[in-house]
């Protein structure tokens, strides 16, 4: 099966630790990096931990508070005294192409390659990227700001043919295409063969859902329904739900309810204000709502679906 | 003796590596923190090395390109999280106001406390700040854009009384500060004992030099002489001279020539380009010049003048 899994860039929520950086995230699909968010220091962690930098086409940014995109600027320009050739698409709020573009044209800094820029749209679910392998959604959620979630879904893959099959039948090549897409065959005398005897299933498509700063929203429910892995911030415990609310922010257990009620395989939190020294406490929130839960940590990699990775651990580094 | 350090929060240039992070320093004075340039990431380093944020009230910028400023946004809209109200004075290209006020209006970024801004002059050494230790003063150097270095030099200090002349001519509070700022006393008699018999001298004002990304500047000579502490770029080892004159930038060898023309005690070098893995190359072609040569990486702590701090060392960490 393709790779596919998270690599944690940033777990903070606004202000840095020396542990924890502020947000940004990469998901690598079949090797292929997408970036999520591009937080002040996102070049420098990229190097850290080993993202090859220039294969990166394709920057989702979730809204424009400065912990979410003060990176750009510095990632862009590298990009140029990197020599980057290929077009850079950015799929983001609207404003964030004036706020990079003014800055590099102040610095005089002006780029060498393409950057072609997909404002976000506020309304409902909407397909933004698709290629041979995924389909990339949007979605809104709520926070002082205009703001979107990410969907990285796996195109269904044709069936599996049973390799024992062909012989047996002296298929064709253009045969094989045809069942792989679900047709029944038909013997030169006219007798079919039901596709189920031919074929396996392919494997569900794995779904990676990412909920960026916002209050707990449970409509997304309409857009979203058993994802393997779900991200979603956790900014506050539960003794400061309050401080949530008035911030629009979520706690540790709002995540996992939302985890829950989109039945998800497995929930990540992050975003975690810098006041919490130890993150027992949120885990333990949240695993008690949702128990599959673990924790975003700087540099963590947490595979989507069936877990090939081992490299996710639920207890803290600190 | 108050102490006088700096302390480099990123010694790499333009590129950070997964070791080093573009430019910014502190300028320690008796336990007080002065920054210099605001890299991407430097908020995060500050965190990093323990350097008291909310203390710096003074931030000196050399020039405007990304990876000595990209810093300086995340770094006010964190002080505002963090709750600063005293004022924050930044000396600066004139362009840098309007590159970070722009960044915080389209991010609706109000700041909840008063940035004093100070627009660098272009013309010779200027005293720029004041205090009760220290003069700070800038003077021009040579990039592709107009970009400043600055001198830290600690403030002359009064004479050191000797102790038993206190009894010995029964002296008032009022003679000892007289006597202490170079006086003769007078005896009740009308006898003269001369200053030198009563004090020692103080100790020499250090002295610490900031040279940025420039051309090695010769006729910085005529603002600077025998700095106790000169920290010089040096990005490019000798067989990339051409690429530094291009570039406007210095190799370590002509940044030991700097040194060695000002009668520097000792020289540190930084703003390594990301091609060299290794620097010892670097580092032998300086020291061959002028011997007092140490390399700088992230964190280390560097004395301006006696080495009571034992913290620099030669080697390199990787």
């Amino acid at each position: 099966m393709l790779n596919f899994y998270v690599r944690i860039l940033g777990s903070s929520s606004a202000l840095p630790t020396s542990q924890r950086m502020p947000t940004s995230q990469v998901v690598f699909y079949n090797n292929t990096p997408y970036l999520i968010d591009c937080a002040e220091g996102t070049q420098a962690q990229l190097r850290r931990f080993n993202v090859p930098m220039l294969k990166i086409n394709h920057i989702f940014i979730s809204h424009t508070h400065g912990d979410h995109i003060y990176g750009i600027f510095g990632l862009l320009s590298s990009y140029n005294l990197m020599g980057r050739k290929s077009d850079l698409n950015i799929y983001a709020p609207t404003e964030l192409e004036s706020i990079y573009s003014t800055v590099l044209n102040l610095n005089n800094d002006e780029l060498k390659y393409k950057v072609k820029f997909f404002p976000l749209n506020p309304k409902g679910k909407v397909l933004i990227l698709q290629n041979k392998h995924l389909s990339v959604y949007s979605f809104p959620l709520i926070h002082s700001k205009p703001v979107w979630g990410f969907i990285f879904e796996e195109k269904q893959k044709d069936k599996n043919i049973i390799k024992e099959k062909i012989e047996e039948f002296n298929l064709s090549i253009s045969d094989i295409v045809k069942i792989k897409k679900g047709e029944d065959f038909v013997k030169a005398d006219g007798e079919i063969i039901s596709n189920n005897l031919l074929t396996i299933e392919p494997p569900k498509p794995r779904k990676y859902v990412f909920c960026t700063d916002t209050l707990p929203v449970k409509s997304i429910k309409k857009y979203i329904e058993n994802p393997d892995l779900l991200y979603h911030e956790a900014t506050f415990a539960n003794e400061h739900k309050d401080i949530a609310k008035q911030t629009m922010h979520s706690t540790a257990e709002q995540a996992a309810d939302i985890a829950k009620l989109l039945y998800a395989k497995k929930l990540v939190i992050g975003h975690f204000s810098s006041r919490y020294k130890k993150l027992d406490g949120l885990l333990r929130e949240a695993i008690k709502v949702f128990p599959n839960t673990v924790l975003a940590y700087d540099g963590n990699k947490i595979s989507v679906g069936e877990d090939d990775i081992k490299d996710d651990k639920n207890d803290l580094e600190e």
